[in-house]
């Protein structure tokens, strides 16, 4: 599914207080600076990405063409106090890209003033229509999937980072997103979580075509296999992609999962067989190749530390992807 | 999710030549014969329930309230030959029931013909709003679920029987369907290939809320572990359903997937350890408690001989529900 998002963008952070919510705007500033010309903060807001703030009109000036949604608020809906500056953007000439659940052209003000200006409302988050079952059959090319311990753990950071160290390198990769923020930093995917439960797996089929002998498709992971609410969707995606290669993604230090802190995660060991033993169904060769270790709050010489332990403890490279370099990984793939 | 299905039914078959497509008619009959009326075959249709033929005037006669569509064509669509059949029956005074994939209200001489003939139009097919995430949290009262070495092969029939074993002989349970065909057989329950992905084990657990201690829900399983299009959905049921105890389904002599013969089905134990180790993430105790053989293609000779095998490898009751006496599996949980 590609997507021709009119760029660049306006962030629009509404009236947000806390920094997590802002993890789409954050997603595309730090992947796509180039398309970011500024942020667009309502009264209240105390989030910053550190971006120039100015209004529609101005960013209209500066050349913007839409206004990304770049938050993701408690129940995935717009906030009513959202509509009217959003009303007024679109009067200024910006279109409207969002990853929400909610559907912008539900929303009668924003459809109205929409056709009025000839603006577009594009909803990132809709799954394609006629996706497949899945066939179980193999792919030509090569595939990595990013697998986390847990959700947020940096799956897609991972993928984003692993697939630019292949083409610095003069690897052919290609990033394939599977969440809302992954597609609008790709300008194409499959938002796996709006898919219909029995076409998980022939999305992500879909999602990682036929390529070249030598090419490796990096494909963003979701969720977690020790995940209560989302397993389903992780072994799913897993399926589909039939990854040659996994990456398995965990944040320093935590012990449980997210939110469902009566579920613990399982030694690193472990995550690694139960992953490999899940992927070999349509993928007999599938090894966990990598440990990415999301050490952001660790000290330089703690997350060092840190990272030779897990190698140690695994056998595999341990690094983590917004400190160190990819090289070892690099080499285990090619 | 209850649904009231005006009934009895008259089961339509079409102009189906394949037994297999019939699938939802058969588990009528089989299990509600009380509210089959008689089978409506148009020209062509050569499979038969046993049921007496009738056409939509003469079920009205007889009691009819709707017509049930009792066949699964492939895509999951209406053939355009039989519209023209079922807008004269809503005309004779019965509504459809279907679980297609297919919605019926979007057929517009169907729509228009149940207006004019106030008839309703009932998609069994489709999931219900607002479905929350899985909490993980467990909830009181026993539950049973029935998994599949691979699709088709007894689950619903399984926990049909299960239920029935246990409900005759006193001990408080419930059938709690999760497909188009046990949905209608139960007159509710939630059709798991319908809910997004990120919600089948919220789904899950809204299928079998809590209830008395001693009280089973025997809840029908969907797809398989092993299964390379559907093990998403299986893993997501599975974890919602926070199952106390597992009957493994298999049909006697099938090696493979079914349609998907390169991916060959584990040996029995194997499987038995897969799901108790997927299932064990939510309930720690979770046991696969007996083995539900469909010996269907055997003679009654050798279906003993076949089970009594089984039971010596597993070490496990294997029984052929359609068979034999459920006691041994009763025993086990009571």
């Amino acid at each position: 599914m590609e997507l021709d998002l009119p760029a660049p963008h306006l962030l629009f952070l509404g009236d947000i207080t806390n920094p997590l919510d802002a993890k789409t705007a954050v997603g595309l500033r730090d992947w796509q600076p180039e398309r970011c010309v500024g942020q667009w903060r309502l009264p209240g807001c105390t989030v910053d990405l550190g971006l120039p703030d100015m209004t529609p009109a101005a960013a209209v000036a500066a050349g913007a063409k839409s206004v990304l949604i770049g938050v993701a608020p408690l129940g995935g809906a717009l906030a009513p106090s959202w509509i009217s500056p959003l009303v007024d953007a679109l009067a200024s000439g910006l279109s409207i890209v969002s990853g929400l659940h909610q559907n912008l052209e539900g929303l009668p003000a924003l459809s109205r003033a929409a056709r009025a200006a000839r603006q577009q409302l594009i909803d990132v988050r809709v799954a394609p229509e006629n996706i497949p079952l899945a066939s179980g059959q193999r792919r030509t090319g090569k595939r990595l999937l990013t697998v986390g311990t847990d959700c947020c753990v940096g799956k897609k950071y991972t993928a984003l980072a692993f697939a630019k160290a292949l083409k610095n390198r003069g690897f052919p990769s290609t990033f394939r997103a599977t969440g809302q923020t992954g597609i609008m930093i790709a300008g194409g995917g499959i938002p796996m979580d709006a898919v219909v439960s029995d076409f998980i797996a022939g999305a992500a089929e879909c999602l990682s075509p036929n390529a070249a002998e030598a090419h490796w498709d990096i494909i963003e992971g979701q969720g977690s296999l020790f995940h209560p609410a989302y397993a389903a969707v992780t072994l799913g995606l897993l399926h589909g992609s039939q990854p040659d290669a996994l990456l398995l993604c965990h944040e320093a230090g935590r012990t449980a999962i997210d939110e469902y802190e009566a579920f613990e995660i399982p030694d690193l060991k472990t995550c690694i067989n139960r992953y490999e033993q899940a992927a070999s169904l349509t993928n007999e060769v599938a090894r966990v190749v990598g440990v990415s270790l999301n050490t952001s709050t660790l000290s330089t010489e703690e997350a060092k530390r840190v990272c030779a332990e897990v190698s140690e403890q695994t056998g595999l490279p341990c690094l983590d992807p917004m400190r160190d370099d990819l090289a070892p990984w690099v080499a285990v793939l090619t």
